[in-house]
């Protein structure tokens, strides 16, 4: 099975494709069924860290089940992403290397080190 | 800037972690934080969607603008869908392919044509 | 059993104070693990009608099994919503109550009448 | 204005409801738009907790202007459920009373005693 190193997106939007197309589920993928679809297994990913302080998190990411159902959750998450990209023939790979590139000027690298709000003189 | 057709998820992934290392910003990277990310750009997806009836969110999805609007949210949720696989260093196109393998089972288009639900006797 | 007529939102956040606190449930409940939780509720609640057409959903709300079913996830989301108010000691009511008199100045009724954006010269 | 040692939540009810009627808004309070738009305030509040660590919470809410902004967002959602009420004619009092008495039953206070999960034999 392919991994990360060699899975073009397009090969893993066809399989998506694939599968949802040989069940003829395309009648059901609106963009607004699958945004309310995207949020509904992000929801079933948070599930897994609910309770959990900050070092109950770490060491579960340590138990293989525990990673394995995680790993589970966010692949049901991308391919609805994927499905999403397919409905609306959103090209993926240049959404996001797009977003990565405004977000460096958003946030230069100089002044966001370790932080993620700009320094303010009033708290807040 | 690279397309879906030849970027590799591998690729996607890089780029993602070198945004986020050059701010220093793996500290924040916990899984129960980025899950709540996830979630959180998911909403701002469902957004665009919220009071729209299903024709005109079709409408919606022929203008330019909005499609970009789309774009960049799909690109923020698949961004975090990333730093989480980097964070906790899980394959997605290993785990996206399994779950599909998984779902074939699960949902043999046979008998799911057309339908999300097993034929059931009783109403619901 | 108390119904909305007589019910006060102080009742019922002592009827969920009680419950909390008979588990010792309390350190569990801080405002990031609870704000997680009413997102993960309204994902199940969402779910109901994940694939639903306008018209089915409608025909879903007959069902007195749908609605119990939805009854009960809304009661998941008030719930979590009511142990946030106890655990940061935010009156609920008045929230309510000033968050609509702030969008009475946003949303004067004479402007938006059947719509939730005022109207705009250049399309969106 | 009401606080909730006096108002009902019928009342609470009311005042959501005058307000959607005013502006002529219940044709898009579906279930559906209704249940997307309680996930998108859910989110909102995730926010204003999305990178801080559990001791920067805390002390987070003891700033009055940061916990006007959680009580805000919290109004939001609770608007939502209280349009979700009136749009299907659910009694939120008896609801969230019933499914606290379910989990009387499912979570006993002697077995669930500071803990959220039966002690397991095997791990997890």
């Amino acid at each position: 099975m392919e991994t990360d190193d060699h899975a073009t997106v397009g090969a893993l939007r066809q399989a998506v494709a694939a599968f949802v197309n040989d069940r003829d589920w395309r009648p059901f993928h609106t963009p607004k069924n699958l945004s309310m679809s995207i949020a509904i297994e992000a929801a079933e990913l948070m599930e897994r860290f609910q309770w959990l302080t900050p070092d109950e998190a770490l060491a579960a990411m340590g138990e293989p089940a525990e990673r394995a159902a995680v790993a589970e959750e966010l692949a049901d998450i991308v391919i609805y992403c994927l499905s999403l990209s397919n409905a609306l023939d959103l090209d993926v790979s240049s959404a996001v290397l797009g977003k990565l590139q405004t977000n460096e000027h958003r946030y230069p690298a100089g002044e966001f080190q370790g932080r993620f709000r700009r320094p303010q003189r009033n708290k807040r």
